[in-house]
This record gives structure tokens, sequence and C-alpha cells, in this order.
């Protein structure tokens, strides 16, 4: 058995199918996602492609910041991610290629890479220098970043196409990591859950407090959305390891008016 | 040429790159598919992922599991179809693994499974008992089933990870195999096509009948949406095999008011 | 570094992934997509899927053609393409297979290859003759095309599955490669910008011409969005290398009220 799943799962000895993931504000309803895919295979013959999604909404840098995180946070060592949300396209702003978590990233230089680098830790920056011959001064995910990150998923070293920087562009925005200062509502997904930027081992440490958004009272932390009854809100730690406010089948951001900043406060009862 | 098609299409020999569906309620909005796609590629380097749907709407069992046959109906044997469409996460209720169609199938036991399993036939269940040492209370998709799933793909055997069960939980849904009793709506599609449960062998042993909906003529079945005047109604054997309501260049649901459980009348002119 | 780069992208010798990338207006939300990668794996099963896109609105041959002429530029040689917008489905309409680019397509003869066939130029045109044992009157995507497309990827011979023909349908719309006449508008992207049919080598030959469409003066020929004002409206060359009407962090269409068909006039400025 062991063998046999050896056999069938592990990659043939000497062949390598790089994955590289996509995270655009494109959406999927022109030629563009398909473009920047075209570009990945021309570059990598043999690229594997892994939709994150292109539905991050418009120029949303701090949302797609979010959620290409996560997608580091989850992939193997060696893939590589791309990331265009661009609004600065054709303008003199760097490209941006990372290495966070044994992965890579390519990216504008405007913030997307700030929730990686500052919750993942450890990163390197570096400045893409290369440019292809030839490039149009509207969608550079399909005409520098694209084939960039194909010359990564294929083995080129990051130094061969980039120079090193000390200053990738930062959002203000930072995972609490300490009980002091409250924690702020930094995503809202399309089930209308909120998630904030506390981290777990904060939230642990805090215990019995209990916590509420503007007027809303959530109480205690909760395990899961069963542990409170129907339509009605609670707090627990999201599946990325945050506070979050949810209602249980229903929209927190609905039903309780939440939207990207709002202060989350947080109850410590000492007795 | 024919050695030149084995060569070039089947897989190199040892080599195995076994195909896992994905079939959820997530939307694309978030970074929820590709935390799954992410376990998934752990869990199996090799894998290929083929997205069958993330816009179930959300939490609609039905239909998901009207989706979900299709998918077990048109892909290859071991294939692994993973469906997360799971409103009872972090509860006690069961992970189900089936095995139907030579195909293997990772959900919540909550009826995913049920149009598969009356409609396909011979089906077997179990329980998934694997579970990882660490696990969110919210995100089994990810966290338990993207696993399991990961290792049916990987050759492990469903003994290995699960129990026998002879209960999995069923809708209240099952295809017309006979002429008794009328047929009612199941599904609409994006189109605004209705599907009903009757099943083309009956509609053919029906024949000359003709059909009804509220209080809509439709006449005799017809072979394409071409058969009648534009904006008009018809009924025809749509491409998964089922009595269908459509109106040609329109929507049957909007036009006629339809809805999933509305009844469908046949009536057979003896004569 | 070059041989690790040979090595880790390049396809293992002997083996072929071929690539079948997909445009459809099936939308995301039911089981066509995935019923047609199935059909797609099983003829093919090492077969590699793109999605270009579910989105085409419904029934909408231009902007499908438009579309699928991006994919087969940006696409590896060999690479098929399988496009189905298919409001004919079920008439007696022509299943076409054009070799256009070193590449192939499979898709209704109802115009859909007009922009690539008028833009890349030099295909050539098929009637596919091959047909199923059995097919559906609804779905020939599925029944027809898909297999179709996965006996081209696996290596067949377009002449084994198809007949020569001189006579593609195509649309009355076609790239404008002289100065002579007004271009107008033939496609509007999810953010609104308005793609002409002017291609950039007449752009370029007007030089300092100014452009106009409607009563709204767009002034000269920008190279990207940042050489105007927020929400002010421009011309340049968009990444197809045509005319396009955007507004600075705006939508074109909507501050515009643009719309396909729309003549944007070209003032040249003599003096």
């Amino acid at each position: 058995m062991f063998l046999g799943r050896v056999l069938s799962c592990l990659a043939v000895p000497g062949e390598h199918r790089p994955i590289v993931t996509l995270t655009t504000d494109f959406g999927t309803r022109d030629y563009y996602v398909a473009a920047m895919k075209a570009a990945l295979v021309r570059g990598c013959p043999s690229v594997r492609i892994i939709d994150v999604t292109h539905h991050v909404p418009r120029h949303d840098i701090l949302c797609g910041s979010i959620t290409l995180e996560r997608a580091i946070d989850g992939f193997l060592p060696e893939t590589v991610h791309l990331a265009v949300i661009d609004p600065g396209v054709g303008t003199d702003r760097r490209i941006l290629v990372a290495r966070i978590n044994d992965q890579s990233v390519v990216c504008p230089d405007n913030g997307l890479i700030t929730w990686a680098w500052r919750r993942l830790g450890q990163g390197q920056a570096f400045e893409l220098t290369w440019r292809p011959q030839q490039s149009s001064s509207t969608f550079h995910g399909r005409d520098i970043m694209a084939p960039a990150a194909a010359m990564l998923a294929s083995g080129d070293a990051i130094e061969k196409i980039a120079k090193p920087i000390d200053n990738p562009i930062l959002l203000d925005i930072a995972p609490l990591r300490q009980a002091s200062g409250n924690p702020h509502i930094i995503h809202i997904d399309a089930f209308g859950n909120a998630t904030t930027n506390l981290e777990y081992a904060v939230v642990r440490s805090i215990g019995s407090g209990s916590y509420r958004v503007k007027s809303h009272r959530l109480g205690k932390l909760r395990r899961t959305y069963w542990d409170v009854a129907p339509g009605k809100p609670l707090a627990l730690i999201g599946s990325s390891g945050l506070l979050e406010i949810a209602v249980r089948d229903g929209s927190a951001a609905e039903q309780l008016g939440l939207k990207v900043g709002d202060e989350v406060v947080v109850e410590q009862n000492d007795h």
C-alpha cells in the first residue's frame, strides 16, 4: 500500500510540475485571466495553474493582501504566487518579488505583500529588474509579472531577475499579537463574516473575556456557529486563526452593520 | 497515428495523476477554495484539481446533490469528488465517504450524496474516522475532508480511513422510474430551465402523452428548443436524461413562475 | 542553472500534456462546465484544462469571438480551444474545426470564429463530421464538441474527424487596418473599458490625431491611464493592440454611455 501510494502520487523522478497560483481583481468575464495563463504556459510549459480568486474587489489592495497571505500559508514550498491588483499599472511603481514561507510571490509593490509579510514573517524582498523586449502599458500582469513568475516556476533564481530591496511598501495593518489595544475588522467575506486582526494566541490568553462590536454584545468566545441560536451574533476563532465576528445562519456584516476598520472591544472579566 | 495517440495522451507508465473535483457553496471571492486546493496539493502533490462549481447556493444541499450526481456520472473510474456544502460544520454530523460508479466521494453526511446514491445506484457508504491532529471548528472542508480526499486520490483504501455504515442521510428526493405518480421540479439552472425527477425511460414509455405545469400546457415532448417558437414553453429531455421544462430563448422559471417542488402533470392520450 | 531549468520545466521525454482551453456562456453555477471537463478527461486522460471564461453573456457570439481570439493569440502551438456559445444547438448548424496560429479550435459554426479568423489570419476551416453513437439534442458541447476536442488534443489529425470547407460563417466585424473609415466599439469589458476595431499600426500612422466618441473629446492618444486626471476619459492602445476608450479609475461605458457598435471619430490634425 505504502509503495503504491508513493508510486501513484509522487511525481515521476526527474519530473517537476511547478504550481503557480493566481490572485487578481480581473473578474472572470474577460480574457485577461486567460492571457496571464497563456503567458505562464509559454514561459513554463509544465506549469500547473491554480486560481485563488479573480474576484478581489477592484483595486482593493488590502483585501488582496489578506487573500494572498492565506494562499502562501497553505501551499507547499516552491509554490509561486502571482498576485495582480495593480491600479498603478503604467506608472513607475516597482514590481516586487518576495520570498516568504519558502515560497515566491510576484506582485506590484503597492502593499499587496503586507499581510503575508507581517503575519508569516521572515520575508525577503526584491525588485523585479527583468523586463521583456515588448510590453503594453496597461497589462503588466500578462507582459511582465506572469513571465517572471514562469521563470521562477521554471527554477530560475530570484537573483537572476531581481535585486534585493529592504523597503517593500506596506499597508497600515498588522496582526495584533498582544492583549493591549483593541483589534479591528480587516476583512469581510462573501458570507458576511468579519475577520479581525486579533491572533488566536492572544484570544487564548484573554481567556474568559467577552467581546463587543459597536453596540452589539457578543459574549464570550464560542467554538462554533452552533453554540448560539440561529440569527444570533457570536465571536469565534475563524479558519485563518484570527478572531472572527459571525452571525449563525446569517450575515454579520449586514445584520450588525460592520465594515472594514470597525473596532472590536475586548472586555476582560477580572473576578 | 494510433501509437502516436497512445504516446501523447495516456499517462507515462508508472505515473498517475489522480483527479479530484470540487463542488462547494463557497463562492470564488474569498480564499476558501484556494485553502482546500492547497490542502489537496499538500496531501497528494501530483493531484489534478477540477472545479465543478463553487456557486451552489449557500447551504442548498439539494442543489449540491444534483450537481454532484452529474459530476460522478461524467468522470472516469477512480476520480475523487470532494463536495462541501456543510451548514453543520462544527457539530457532530458525520463525514461521509461513498463509493459510487467506481469513484469516491467525500462530503458531509447531510444528504449531499442523495441524488447520486439514488440515481446511479449500488453505492457503498462509509463514515470517515480519520481526523487530523489539529482542526478548526469552522472549516472541515480544508482541515478534514480535503486531506481525506487527497489520501484517496493517493491510492489509500477507503477502509484505512473510514468504516462501513448502512444509513447515509438521504433527502426526500428520488428519480421517478415508473409512469405512476407525477414528477416534480428538482432543480432550476442559471438559464431558468427546470429539471424534473422524471427519467427518460418513463418519458419514452409515455409516448404520445402531453405535459402541463401549473396552468401552462406544454404539449407533447419536443426534441429541441427549436421545435417551438421563440418565447414559447416546451417539455424536452434535458442533458441529464430527465424531463425538463424550458422556454425557447427565455427563462422557464421566470416566465412560468416555476420553483423547485412544483408538480408537472403528465396527461396520457389514450385513443 | 540552464539544465536545471530544462529539467524542471520541460515535459518528461515521451510525455505530452496537451492543453484544452474552454470559452463558454454556461456560467459556473451549474454542472455544465464540469460535464464538458469530464468528457475531455474521458477522451484524453492526460489533458490539462484551462478555463478562459464561462461568463460570456448568454448567446453573445460577438463577445465570445473576441474573447476566443485573445486565447488563440496567447497560447502555444498545438493548444486546442473549445468554445461553446451555441444558441443553435439541436438545429442542423454545422460544427466547425479551425486551424489558426498553429492551434486548433472546435466551436459551433455560427460566427464564433470570426475575430480570430479575420485578425490572426491564414486559418483553415473544416466541418466536424465525427458524431458519437449517442448524443443529447441540447448539449453538443459535452456530447460532440468536447470529445472532438479531446481527439485533437490526443493527436488525432483534423482530417480524421472533419472535412475541409471554405465558407465558415463570419460576423460582420473586421479589424480596421487602414486610416480610411472610422473605427467602432466591438467590446466592453467588465471594467467598462471599450475596445475598438482599430489596429495599433493604424493608430501609429495617424500620429498626432485626436479622438472623439459621441460628443466626448478624448484628445490625443495616451500611453497609460495615469496620463489623465482621475475620472477623465482617454484613448489609448489596450492590451490587445487595439484602440481603447477608458476612464481613469472609472467606467467609460457608464460615464460616456458607450455600447458595442458606437463609432469613434479620428480627427487628424494636419498642420
